[in-house]
């Protein structure tokens, strides 16, 4: 919302802004494709979305596991199997970034009315390959991990989403919907039919955030899963 | 069941079966891999599954356009990326089938109580690439779709089952359960998390069924569609 400008301070008076000036600070964010040299990061950002869901018992992700499973060697081209796009936060602009044929980062900038205490900001300094050149003031914010999924319908792949997730103290400032807007421009780029996620049915919040971006939230389908010992189970007593 | 022996027919008299005989007839089913061949029969498939569910009318799908994303150039290993298992049928045993490094096909039989009428026997003969070993007696009854999904907590691939579907004249007989029997032990086998699929809410008997098998249906999680025009409005005015 536009706000009427302050009156001018009495002329002699030293200036301060008020504390919600919203020319203040900017926040400038990059989306990038994650590689090996970020899994500690994803790790810790795995297990911070476990904490705040309360599953925290259920996360047996190790940062070799994911290694393993992420970064495997030979990788598959982006986009073709488990993709991770890493959201990064800079005080000062990111470089124009070199053309990349996997992948060109994507530059944004958010206007912040006051500056953010990040107190894990030593924990979450990025490992990007292009460190030296942007500086040691690049932080990792947040994750998007997707890989394709498949409709027979439209005999077309669409664009799967795990989990996507921003730190705590970067919340609400409209970086999970640039995280979003990333992988569904990206399934439109490839001519891919849709994006797909799951939302738990009492976030109204987010479910009303989903409607508004154009999603349809299909009532009827649930999720079956098999896994654990009732996998093994039925693998065993049925081959 | 076991059934008390009938009563031996007086001495003389032709013998006639009962009609339910359980030694009367033998189905032999075989899972294998889909090839590029078998597409026109994927399509009927995938058509007749969308009459099934009265959704005909947003299948999309051609044999071009299945061709296209399931068997592309240079594909990828299978279980890396989209995969299907048919499942052949036959009233004479399959032969022993040569070891491959991709996927062994899985043998089995089923008896019948009585002889199954195929209308379509004709449209569904088998393009098995040792269909002139087999001779043209076999028949494609169903098919499996899935891929590989990923869950963050166990750092671990699964693998997701979007489309499972027996021919009509083919159901009750537990072909279902041979395709997901299939399924579940190629990810066992792969070492796995999770086998995962979705099931309409109103769907008491499937449900009853997966969950006898040792499946959870999680109550709570809506899957959200973000598609066609909505998709490309989204892409392109947050881009």
């Amino acid at each position: 919302m536009a706000a009427a400008a302050p009156p001018p301070p009495p002329t002699g008076a030293p200036i301060t802004l008020p504390e919600s000036d919203p020319s203040g600070n900017t926040l400038f964010t990059r989306i990038r494709l994650a590689t090996v040299y970020d899994v500690p990061h994803i790790h810790k950002l795995i297990h911070e979305m476990a904490v705040f869901e309360r599953l925290a018992h259920l996360c047996e992700a190790t940062p070799e596991s994911l290694a393993n499973t992420l970064f495997p060697p030979n990788p598959p081209p982006p986009f073709t199997s488990f993709t991770v796009f890493l959201l990064e936060l800079s005080y000062t602009p990111f470089p124009p970034t070199p053309q990349n044929e996997q992948f060109n980062p994507i530059l944004k900038s958010i206007h912040l009315e006051l500056p953010i205490e990040d107190p894990e900001r030593e924990a979450f300094r990025s490992k990007a390959i292009d460190v030296n050149v942007l500086g040691n003031d690049v932080i990792v914010g947040g994750f998007v991990l997707f890989f394709p999924n498949y409709s027979t319908f439209l005999a077309k792949p669409g664009l799967y989403i795990e989990d996507i997730f921003v730190r705590e103290c970067y919340r609400r400032k409209g970086l999970g919907k640039i995280l979003l807007s990333a992988v569904v421009s990206q399934a439109a780029k490839m001519g891919y039919g849709r994006v797909e996620w799951v939302v738990l049915d009492w976030n109204v919040n987010a479910i009303t955030f989903y409607e508004q971006m154009g999603a349809k939230i299909l009532p009827e389908w649930r999720i079956c899963r098999l896994t654990g010992d009732a996998l093994q189970a039925y693998a065993h007593t049925n081959t």
